[in-house]
């Protein structure tokens, strides 16, 4: 009997232009640098990935500091929970630059921007990086993102979903308002006589009409070198899924236990084969922390200062923020009600977990902090101990098809990075589980994902 | 008697990150690179600017390409009518990162995008930059541009305005939401117990209420090093003079002639004083060409063989653009009604210079084309000759009063910059009219403006 040969893992960094990595407490490690107001903080990062031959860094956004919990920000400013979130572009164009095989992703709302502009902006992109560019695209959560942007309430959930179905519309369709090749570049005579740039008839007008957005082109950049950007999404909620299964491409999700994330990826590629895109379009990549040391000790050691620089208040904040609900409102044990859990508009996915690991379909705020583990490292699955130990653990997964590889959260700043390059990526090189070189070509390549056609 | 010491010019290039400079028939120049969708080639002219001692670069934008000129894209495809514009941010970033210091401005429209999105952009790229960031404000001129953000039809000039001031204050209470020196960064002693981000009494939220906009805030970075980025502004109609005095510090402006330079600068100087902001808030520079040759007959060469370039669909395209105008309705000598004069809603100082120079108030499609020079060089001053030569016609500007430096367009890219390094600013530094080093700090300090302190 032959075995079969093991499948590659996809391998991405998750990250955020903040004063913090996903795990809030980050920012209070020793080896966390300070300069995450420069550019040359990003570059180095990448430069890491690029040279542990990570497929992409994406980059998360939220357009609002935490300040639901206690209906104040004074808290988040004052412990640096997430407070700082700089615009992404000039981050991953810094990236970019500084790392020519990394892929780069950048997050941004559909529902707080406008079609041409993103459709713009994620063209040029993917022209300036010879087709690494991917969008994570996202709904946006809170009220506090929609105070900033002057709109009163938050759309609900599946409404949100609607007028992302319409932008990814209007996106693709302007995308597609170039054909490949348009473009001449045929200077002439120099004689004022001369000189084609482009071929009129593969330029068109997207004439994009919907309840919500319109656009009309021609968008103002030839088509991008991967036709569409790469897109990344993280829909987990039955609605979310039927968006993610029609447009996502980088199944970005966050699951407790492989079954979970198995239970996902075979809904999700069945989806996404009844949408005729075949099984394959999807690729899952969960979200997992890894800490790993050259022995047991030291990994254990590592876990257990990293898991004492998380504070209440991180947990708190968060969960106020990600459920767009303030906690602060009630005692610690008391049973929220059917009508406080049908108020909570944020995100879904993360609402079904805590009922159902807590068994209780009225969760406390205790069970909120505990089951969700928001805040805290057990937010994500932890991956812990030695090289070979941390292998294994992302092998199980991966050889029980419950993913296609990892989006990998650091619990501090560059060093999480840099232990996963120095310590696991060979060890994964040498099972046969990682790439050694990145492949020819663009980003959607290296994903093994699907050049689009023009719709 | 002792001469008034020499003023020094502040120098700033005048970009796009499109197929053509600002000049259309530049892309048809032989020595015009083709690389405009790769950032090596913006790098490229960021470190000959640098070299030079430029102030800044700034990226002018549009978002639509010509389509009013016969109602169709077609031509200005076929032609290169200034119909790639890429986002600007990736390539201002890319050249901040090859070019450590020079300034670096961008053009981002208050019709079309958010005051959060805005301030958060510009605040991070000044803390990238280390202070380098400049905002060209712009209202947006045209239907197509309304077409491709799906507004039906585009805003009445002193409309746009009015939405532009509102648009500025919600942007400096954001800047001015964390005061300077907010972060604290004290990681405390790594138990879980310690560590302050920083000081919640130094930030507060913007609670910006206006008719248009509303945010609430704070921002999601700390306060920019400049304060707020240095404000590019152009408007030259009443309506613009006034938002130009009130919120404007480098002029950006297009004159025929030196005498309506000056009158335009003593004009907005009195009426900056008049806001309490002191004359030498504001900065004038026009924009202009400049041709060099190491001899009169090379210079006299060079400019024949760029104006021939130009074609005719360029003038008819750019003025149709501007001035949000059909003119293919209209035979060519015909002259322009009242009711037609009244209905352009572009760009309202291009319109009253045609008026002025053709003493027809009532200008047919042929005087637009004459006397606007729109789609040639003649829209413009054009500095030609030897290195003396355009000198000495910078310095007649300067010494009389008209402008505080020039914002230098490009007849063909790089050529024009490299040619200007090289020949034209030796010979302004011989003569004391420009610098031969950077000025410690940030771009506000090279500009000679003074940092804004929290309103």
């Amino acid at each position: 009997m032959t075995l079969p040969a093991r499948r590659e893992m996809l391998l991405i960094a998750f990250m955020q232009a903040s004063n913090c990595s996903n795990y809030t407490g980050s920012w209070r490690h020793p080896d966390t640098a300070a300069g995450f107001l420069g550019l040359g903080y990003y570059q180095d990062i990448a430069r890491t990935l690029e040279g542990a031959r990570f497929h992409m860094a994406f980059l998360d956004d939220r357009l609002a500091m935490p300040s639901v919990y206690g209906d104040s920000y004074a808290e988040a400013v004052e412990y640096g929970v997430r407070v700082v979130k700089l615009d992404l572009v000039p981050v991953i164009t810094a990236m970019g630059l500084a790392a020519p095989h990394l892929g780069l992703g950048a997050t941004y709302s559909t529902t707080y921007y406008s079609p041409f502009h993103v459709a713009r902006l994620f063209a040029s992109l993917d022209h300036f990086t010879n087709g690494r560019a991917a969008w994570n695209v996202v709904t946006s959560l809170n009220d506090a993102e929609a105070h900033n942007f002057g709109v009163a309430e938050h759309l609900e959930h599946d409404d949100r979903y609607d007028v992302a179905d319409e932008f990814m519309e209007a996106a693709c369709a302007l995308w597609d308002s170039w054909d490949d090749g348009a473009v001449v570049y045929d200077k002439g005579g120099y004689d004022g006589g001369g000189g084609r740039f482009a071929d009129a008839a593969k330029v068109r007008r997207a004439d994009y009409a919907g309840r919500h957005f319109r656009a009309r082109g021609p968008l103002t950049t030839p088509r991008p070198p991967q036709g569409h950007p790469v897109i990344i999404q993280a829909g987990q909620s039955e609605r979310g899924r039927r968006f993610a299964a029609r447009w996502g491409e980088l199944l970005f999700v966050i699951f407790p236990t492989a079954e979970g994330c198995k239970a996902y990826r075979d809904d999700l590629r069945s989806r996404a084969a009844a949408a005729g895109r075949g099984p394959d379009a999807v690729k899952v990549a969960p979200a997992v922390y890894v800490v790993v040391g050259e022995t047991e000790q030291e990994a254990a050691e590592k876990l257990a200062f990293i898991d004492g620089l998380a504070r209440p208040v991180d947990s708190l904040a968060l969960l106020s923020e990600v459920f767009n609900y303030d906690f602060s409102q009630h005692p610690p044990g008391e049973p929220l009600s059917d009508e406080v859990m049908a108020s909570m508009t944020g995100l879904r996915g993360f609402l079904d977990r805590v009922v159902q690991l807590s068994g209780n379909a009225n969760p406390s705020v205790n069970d909120f902090v505990r089951w969700s583990g928001r805040g805290t490292l057990r937010e994500l699955p932890v991956f812990t101990g030695t090289p070979e130990q941390v292998a294994d653990g992302m092998e199980a997964w991966l050889a029980s098809e419950s993913c296609d590889g990892f989006v990998l959260a650091a619990t501090h700043i560059p060093g999480a990075y840099e232990d996963f390059a120095r310590l696991v990526v060979p060890e994964l090189q040498r099972r046969g589980l990682f790439r050694r070189e990145y492949a020819p070509g663009t980003l959607r390549d290296n994903l093994g994902l699907a050049r689009p056609g023009r719709a």
